[in-house]
């Protein structure tokens, strides 16, 4: 809007758009909660208090007023849902804005997923934002679709919804100033460049933060978000699926010190959304945990916006986008009404239809296997393996040796053992990798699990008791264009597809969530104890996590950061 | 310094620059004082806590250690300093950083003014940002020496150390839209500018706000700045010579809304510099009004820092600039030491000398009279005056009307009622611009006061009893190229000379204080009461401040807006 014609509609001489009577507003800036009025018009608030006459006029009758919430840090890929879809599933818990690092898709698409993500959002009703990718693909040792240096990035940084760098994980990559790294960094000098550094501490934190890193999402204990908020940086509080840090971090926060914490949720399974919303989720649980409302709300809206240079939202002020949510009681957080740019998009729990151009995509398969390379058999090369040690709910494995099971000469599974083969295949360029090993505490007694989601470089995994199932199983996924299975023999047992990038759906998150439930059930037919194999499956080829890991170009020694032989002896 | 550098040096494994060992550093983001030690290399600081080696030690001894101060606005020609002596004089109070509004010296040499200023500040030790002057002139009804539009401010924009746009004093063109500050606003759109809106309210302030104007240092009641810091501006809290607002405002700071409160000075006369210092004074004060140390200091520091987006200062943390402050006691607020970019630059009260290139001016006289046209004598016209009626201690006066003394048919100043002859003489182009009227208020019983102070169009601007006085006083300030004077018929009494713009002084600042003494001095003799009889004056010819006042093209009715006669009837 025009600036005069903003200050028009806040004189308050003609009528405006809105105006939403009676509300409680949650006064980010004051910190406290007032009765008045708001003036909406076109997009923006442009009035607090009373006088005003809208052509439409709502009457909240005396329900919490508040800014749209955001997500400072979500990997959108993680929720098997496309942009659309997931924009549908959060809003009605009142976020409006998500700042995302797609670097999932960029991992498989490169520049080209980036694009698609921003092509979807186009004429959304979130705002997405983006961080560009720091670290595409996560090492040289797994073969990812893409690989982006500071070259590559540039294009985006015209963008207006690029905001800065996403979370730079090859933190001794900062700290010992590599040059491709600081060629990165230099891109965002005096910008917004996210962190991600768990247990980070002294002297190499100082270094991180001196090279410009401003936030992280990774604190498990208030000492090391302590040290962190110390020297300056962000503190994104995260509930993630599979990360849960609000309890123990929570602590720390005072009406103080509020102002340099955020909430995200980084990683959201779509079962997870359905079933336990949101940014909202956070602010419910901190609220009753104790934190005052009014900062449990700033950590949902402004301090984000602050942190991210996004002046025209996160309050409720005059020339700040109309993105506001209404709720009933702080201790519910439930949500009634969302609305965006001054129009309503959810209301009790819904989004409202919206009808939108259709966003072709030009997305190509992602699933690019050279077939004639994939053989699930390992011929004994010696009475001894590495095996990859799954530990139950954690991200870490350990590096074990176990007696191979050898079977014509060849090592085999031993359900006995819960020894279970495991093959990363190459599925970008039909290069041919392909690796195999071994993997302990999955449980499968027969069949097979396949899956394209495989952090941080999306090939193809597959875990199995015999190679025929594994076969089926990589097979039913690379038909569907990527996606989860799981297989028995030569028979489908599940399937969940994830056409996009091998990594989302392009069903709704209901449909999403039952055939993913559908898929677990599958599972543990075959064995799989309850859990959830598909999300430890999609971490043990995270060449960057100790102690061992498989990628398509070998076993990794991660501590030692060197290939080593599957066989020691 | 690059990335790979200060990383090296945050890393410790070589000595450092400097080590702060020892310190209670008051940490702006926990709102915690912890202790330890801060490493500094080159001009950042790299790193705080233990380890870490330096070339140089400095022990602390439990000292308290916090960032520099920032004078979130300031206009430093009302300290009659010039710069590089203002930066003496407040570098010692612990300011490193002041962000000032030229608009005095814009007022008389326009942009050449402001460029004047920024040599100046070169190679200083004082971080000089500017914001630029958007109101020049105030109005059309005085004739300033400059007229800057949006078209002349853009050569300004790509200073990086221009911050934004300036206090935007005229609200009316603001609110109403003015397609000349619509101009102005458009260029800073989603950057920083400032407010000046003292008793704006309601759909007015709405918007004000809207149009993107983010700060007011205007703010006399607790009220008025709550409504303000409701809609998302920043309140800077002015302590000025002569406007004291701090007391007043304070109540409303709290722990949890203080992260948009600023401490300024605005004008600081040269005795109050020399007498009650500067940002520290006001951060004392706090303080021992109850506020809590660190909101004070963040009030000082962070909080500007944020507003201004200046994320290289304003808190201790690695890679912003060790602009530091050590001090023994919250209570005293007795700045020991102060660095700025990690050298030492004041130590117990006093500048430390240095040794900088000269900064030749290249600015003309400011002073260019057309004596031709320079007759005090008024014709009688009628038999009634107006009159200023000056208000001991505010900037409001009041629009009399009084019996005019005629003799020989011209009218005359007239000691008993207190009426004096004013006269404002147009001096930066000789244009031949002279007005003349009546002043009561001042209490002059015999002699004049001339000044070339004389807000916002700084003309030449003369008081007296008789026009002999008043001729010697006009001719003693321009014969010094500007500044103040007294004089009783053919004697100068006293001087100050402002050759600078006829507003800055070259002289130390405790010669300015000393001369300033001996002219109020001088002014007591001729039945100046107890005061500031040049203050006062100063804002006698500020057309924007109700209700009567007097400029070198007339008598300004403020209230109508318009010019009205001398004589009523």
């Amino acid at each position: 809007m025009e600036i005069a014609d903003i200050v028009a509609a806040a004189r308050g001489d003609s009528p405006v758009d809105l105006v939403l009577r009676n509300a409680r507003i949650v006064n980010v800036f004051s910190a406290e909660v007032h009765a008045g009025d708001v003036a909406v018009h076109h997009s923006r608030i442009v009035g607090l208090g009373p006088g005003y006459v809208g052509r439409e006029e709502l009457d909240l009758a005396g329900a919490y007023l508040a800014p749209g919430f955001i997500d400072a840090h979500v990997h959108i890929e993680s929720s098997m849902l496309g942009v659309r879809e997931f924009a549908r599933a959060v809003l009605p818990h009142g976020t409006t804005s998500v700042v995302v690092d797609p670097h999932e898709i960029a991992n498989v698409h490169g520049l080209d997923g980036i694009r698609y993500m921003f092509d979807q959002a186009k004429y959304g009703r979130l705002s997405m934002f983006v961080m560009v990718p720091s670290c595409v693909p996560a090492t040289s040792m797994a073969t990812a679709g893409a690989h982006l240096e500071a070259t590559d990035i540039i294009p985006l940084l015209n963008d207006p919804y690029v905001l800065g760098l996403a979370e730079m994980m090859n933190f001794p990559g900062v700290v010992h100033g590599e040059p491709q790294v600081v060629e990165k960094l230099k891109l965002f000098t005096g910008g917004v460049i996210d962190g991600h550094a768990p247990g980070l501490t002294g002297h190499y934190l100082n270094a991180y933060v001196a090279a410009g890193i401003g936030s992280d999402h990774e604190c498990t204990t208030a000492d090391e978000a302590l040290e962190k908020l110390r020297l300056g940086m962000y503190i994104f509080i995260r509930e993630a699926s599979n990360a849960h840090n609000l309890k123990d971090l929570l602590p720390l926060v005072t009406p103080e010190n509020c102002r340099h914490f955020c909430f995200c949720t980084d990683d959201r399974h779509p079962t997870d959304l359905l079933e336990h919303g949101h940014i909202d989720s956070m602010v419910r649980t901190a609220i009753s945990e104790g934190l005052d409302p009014v900062s449990a709300i700033r950590m949902a809206t402004l301090n984000s916006a602050d942190w991210f240079r996004l002046q025209d939202r996160g309050a409720i002020a005059p020339g700040r986008r109309a993105d506001l949510v209404v709720f009933e009681s702080f201790a519910e957080m439930d949500i009634k009404l969302v609305l965006r740019g001054g129009q309503i998009v959810a209301r009790d729990g819904e989004s409202l239809r919206m009808d939108k151009p259709d966003r072709p995509s030009y997305l190509r398969s992602s699933m690019n296997i050279d077939w004639r390379s994939v053989d699930f058999g390992i011929p004994a090369a010696g009475t001894k393996v590495r095996v990859i040690g799954m530990v139950p709910n954690q991200l870490i494995t350990r590096h074990l040796v176990e007696d191979a099971r050898i079977v014509n000469g060849c090592a085999e599974a031993d359900i006995e053992r819960d020894l279970l083969k495991v093959a990363v295949i190459e599925r970008h360029m039909a290069s041919g990798n392909m690796s195999k090993g071994f993997v302990k505490g999955l449980g499968l007694r027969r069949g097979a699990l396949a899956s394209t989601v495989a952090h941080d470089h999306h090939n193809l995994i597959v875990v199995g008791a015999d190679d025929e199932s594994m076969m089926t199983a990589a097979r039913a996924v690379a038909e569907m264009r990527g996606g989860l299975a799981v297989a028995d023999g030569d028979k489908v047992l599940g399937r969940l597809s994830l056409p996009v990038a091998g990594l989302m759906s392009e069903e709704r998150l209901e449909t999403v969530c039952a055939q993913k439930r559908d898929l677990l059930t599958a599972a543990r037919t075959l064995g799989s104890p309850p859990g959830q194999p598909f999300v430890a499956l999609s971490f043990a080829a995270l060449e960057v996590i100790p102690a061992l890991r498989l990628t398509d170009q070998g076993l990794v020694d991660v501590e030692k950061f060197e290939f080593v032989d599957l066989f020691v002896e």
